[in-house]
């Protein structure tokens, strides 16, 4: 068991050494993430409220309670896991915060789940009550079990930050009816959607109750043998149930799925202590993120499955890379991290950041991106404030979708944010992610206190003042991002350089250093492996990502116009760049109708201009647009 | 009325002096097509009668004769369709060959399905009867009028080749019912997936009767106001019901359907003069054969929804170019062609013809790729020839679909592929598609007849023997296809330089022709707006595209590691060509595990190799394979 477990936290082990930051151990100043916080509790709650409560998601739990399930039933077979989505970011939120407004809505809502649950402990709105289909008769498609397993995450929400209450007694009702029905001597089925497994190992670390941790067990075992019933066109890798997890090299499929279990591998991986199912998701983490990861972090190559494509198939224009995949990786590095410390899965988790879940949610909040292209070429259609959209395109951020996963995920991830940004180990705190505020452990030898200052991501400069330290040696460790070539770290006295890695220093009280991680944009090659963007590169300054917005085009140049001077270095420019572009000479004609000719194109480019690129999280704010982050370079031409 | 039409061809305009061939005015001799077309007559009849009986979609028709539909009821909502097209096949080759054995199936196939016809006309085994959905409650996705235009199809084959009979009696029927329902002043709805118009169309020039064209033209004037439910997460150009086939500027949605829709508005637009309808559909070819079309011929960039792109949306990998849509491509270009003669649209025919049609099936006739993809990046699981296969990922031929629209639909094609290889015009005979045999036909002042020999598209020499003609002047044109520069005409005394575009001579009886197309290999550059293949080149040799298949690589050197020196011209070699390439240096150690960084990958390329590259339509023929067509250039380096 893991003393160190923090109360306050979504991921707690009971394994190992290194903790990750409870909520209330940092509190952020105004900053990037401070405000995306706020909004989030200020406007995107109660907006995901609104949404569910006009489409009747919730008023889905009060028809089971009142018996009047006979007639349609709105949402689809999984909208009661956007529900509890929210009250898991409900829940964090007040406990963090102590937002009096989200203390209430989820003590509300919860009231309803209560009475929608029968009295074996089984609860789901769309199945098993009258003119319903039976439970768990389509295990493939039916999502009861993920729906449990995002309950089941509500509950640790709420039991590690207010302790045994309602929800928390619904999800055990709800976990114990699981164990019974899914237990080694009982149905050996498993659901279509990985979650629960993720879900039951946090719950039973939460409750400390390893019954549960033993049903996720279960089920991971029981994944990859090809027991469920294959979805219209799709073959049994779209849920992962081609492979079991052990055996698999990397993660294919549909995105979330294959994250949301490999992430409750890791649970279960870490708590029984089994290095071969630890080292088979490290292995797929290894090789998906090297050839199936977009420079945004983002994953999902494909929208016909939602998933993963081949090695190095990475289409910038048809990139999924759902939000909710964004999501799912970084709880996947988070865990992985967790157990070994491995600052590669930091660097991930923060790209991910920026450069996904930075991207989805409009500044209001109340419009998000669901798929995450790097490359737009046709501007979207307006999205109508009123309606519900289809699962997006990409290139319009909508209100609410068909399906609409993204929103409360986002409403959850935001509210833990500051879990993420640090680990402690005994006397040693790790920063893994930067951020104006205060941070405040409680360590081996005493409580530590540090006062940090940084404009980040916007500037690269870091200021740590030590404003409380126990007696003995404390050592702080800083990440340098892979990309942070050139760093360097002032302890006071000097500076040191900072290699890509860790930083690593001894704390007093009264202590201030200084870390600079280069800002200066730069240019970013991809792996020639990855077809899709030959001959092209990217412009990133810190850990944003940046991009070509037709807003910013000189007049009559086409997105796909657009040529990089590479010969000439991207000058800093806000919290973008500027660069020199030409504009792509007119292009020979065709032979015959269809494109392709005798002759490579021209490459002379007579026209140049400047053209200021923004950060990826910030297009499509000003309006309809085409966008793209991997731009042709000027010298390399068809010849 | 243009007295000219042909009585055996699937195409017969009512307006218009230009003729296509009908199918017995061109013997075949052996040769490339052929061999394919014996092997659709020995095989693929046998092999789609034999899947249609054993899944019960045959015998669905029994059981509406029966009553006995209250049961389950095998195959999707549209599998009457393949029993159609099938019928459609065998009427054809009956007709052309006098096929002993395809008349026999037919036969007792138009019994079966007679005897499910309702009394008013309405011939559909999935609704309507016992225990089904009512009739016309689903247009969106139902396709019963889908079903019934292939049905009328099928009749037009059998009134060309064998007059009236049951089956073209059941399809009068069933016309007559689809008037009586979607006239003027009844049900106004349209068909999710259009082919009732095509299907009404012809089959009003074949039976003569106006009331179809009408009907045909009702349904694409009611088409593109939004009035389809939507299906799932696709919008409403999935079914181009986004905006009217007169106002579309491009082909959208899925490709198919689109396809499929602008055939029949050609046939509507020439029948009734209605230029502005012609020219919309000419204008959507030109942009979309520009900017949405593959080397091949292929339409249909996605996978999602089997559908066109966005314009320079053309990635090689996930290239969907199913088989249907080369086929629904060539009966719309050959529609447009014999409207304006313009041969661009002969020259899109014969790229498709090789390069999608003759690429579906297996050498023996029995099992078919759906997608056509024109990169693969990982070898294709074997195929269970015993298996219904989900609709293809591409890279392995399979017996059977789930959705089994291409092996009748290549199967109709094939039996049917004299009709586009040349025109009549009055005393003018245009070749359009090379192929050896005997052409005879009769022109206004009297009959002629043409020695054809060739060895095309393996050779490029066609060697033209006038038999027979007439005494007055008699013109034949020979089509130059765009790619053929430096192509020469003999005329038995001297040889002309013939461009691209039409080789024009007249004829006497005597007269001996040498054409010589250049068949050297050789390089094709794609548009610099193809994002997805920029740097990289294709190889072609006559009308075939050729590829690098894995098996003919050198050990060790996997496809993506090829790098063409275009510095060496390709060879002939068989019926392929040999090129000078490179093994792509080992790429740079990325930095962090993504693969990005901030240095180009290197330009050296010690390995170097000779590479037999194949015809594009031959891969996969020896086995499980990895694939591609175009190849990065060795200069084109990220720098």
């Amino acid at each position: 068991m893991n003393d160190n477990a923090p109360r306050n936290a979504p991921v707690a082990p009971r394994r190992g050494t290194r903790r990750g930051l409870a909520l209330d151990e940092l509190t952020l100043a105004e900053g990037f993430w401070r405000d995306r916080q706020r909004t989030n509790a200020d406007a995107t709650f109660a907006h995901c409220l609104a949404w569910m409560e006009r489409l009747g998601w919730i008023a889905n739990f009060d028809r089971v309670a009142e018996s009047d399930t006979a007639g349609p039933r709105p949402g689809w077979q999984f909208s009661d896991s956007e529900v509890y989505k929210l009250i898991e970011a409900l829940a964090w939120e007040s406990g963090r915060s102590g937002d009096a407004r989200a203390e209430a809505i989820l003590e509300s809502l919860v009231d309803r789940i209560a009475a929608a649950q029968d009295e074996d402990g089984y609860l789901n709105t769309c199945y098993g009550h009258e003119g319903q289909a039976p439970r768990y008769s389509d295990l493939s498609s039916g999502h009861e079990l993920y729906c449990t397993g995002h309950l089941l995450q509500a509950a640790v929400a709420r039991v590690r930050t207010a302790g045994e209450d309602e929800l928390v007694a619904i999800a055990r009702r709800a976990a114990d009816h699981v164990c019974r029905e899914f237990g080694p001597d009982a149905n050996t089925g498993i659901c279509g959607h990985p979650e629960i497994e993720v879900g039951l190992a946090e719950l039973g670390r939460a409750l400390d109750e390893p019954r549960y941790l033993e049903q996720a067990r279960l089920f991971i075992e029981r994944r990859g043998r090809g027991t469920l019933a294959p979805v219209a066109l799709l073959d049994a890798s779209y849920f992962q149930d081609d492979k079991p997890v052990r055996e698999a090299d990397v993660w294919r499929g549909h995105a979330v799925r294959a994250l949301y279990l490999a992430a409750g591998a890791v649970d279960v991986a870490v708590d029984t202590d089994d290095a071969e199912l630890f080292d088979a998701v490290a292995r797929q983490w290894d090789r998906s993120v090297e050839r199936r990861t977009y420079l945004t972090g983002g994953m999902g190559s494909r929208h016909q499955d939602e998933g993963f494509g081949e090695d190095w198939e990475l289409p910038p224009d048809r990139a999924y890379c759902e939000t909710c995949a964004g999501i799912a990786s970084v709880m996947v590095s988070w865990r992985l991290h967790l157990a070994t410390g491995d600052v590669r899965y930091a660097d991930l988790i923060e790209r991910t950041l920026y450069n996904v879940i930075a991207a989805s949610p409009a500044e209001d909040g109340r419009s998000f991106f669901y798929a995450n292209p790097l490359h737009q070429r046709t501007a979207a259609g307006d999205v109508r404030p009123d309606a519900v959209n289809p699962r997006a395109e990409g290139g319009a951020r909508a209100p609410w979708f068909d399906v609409s996963c993204c929103p409360t995920n986002l409403a959850r991830t935001l509210a833990t944010w500051q879990a993420y940004t640090a680990t402690v180990d005994g006397d040693e705190v790790s920063l893994l992610q930067y951020a104006p505020g205060l941070l405040r452990v409680a360590l081996e030898s005493g409580e530590l206190a540090l006062d940090i200052a940084t404009a980040y991501p916007h500037e690269g400069t870091i200021r740590i003042t030590v404003r409380e330290a126990p007696e003995g040696p404390v050592r702080l460790r800083l990440r340098i991002p892979s990309w942070a070539t050139g760093a360097t770290l002032h302890d006071g006295h000097e500076a040191h350089p900072a290699s890509p890695g860790w930083a690593t220093t001894q704390l007093r009280r009264g202590d201030t250093l200084t870390l600079e991680l280069p800002t200066t944009p730069r240019l970013t090659w991809p792996d020639e492996r990855i077809d899709a963007v030959r001959g092209c590169v990217a412009v990133e300054k810190g850990p944003l990502v940046l991009c070509a917005e037709s807003i910013d085009l000189p007049e009559g140049w086409p997105i796909e116009s657009l040529r990089l001077d590479t010969g000439t270095p991207p000058q800093p420019n806000g919290d973008g760049a500027t660069v020199q572009v030409s504009k792509a000479a007119t292009p020979l004609p065709h032979q015959g109708a269809v494109p392709y000719r005798a002759t490579p194109d021209p490459s002379e480019a007579p026209d140049t201009a400047e053209l200021q690129l923004i950060p990826y999280h910030r297009w499509a704010q000003r309006g309809s647009s085409t966008m793209r982050i991997f731009l042709p370079v000027q010298a390399a031409r068809n010849a």
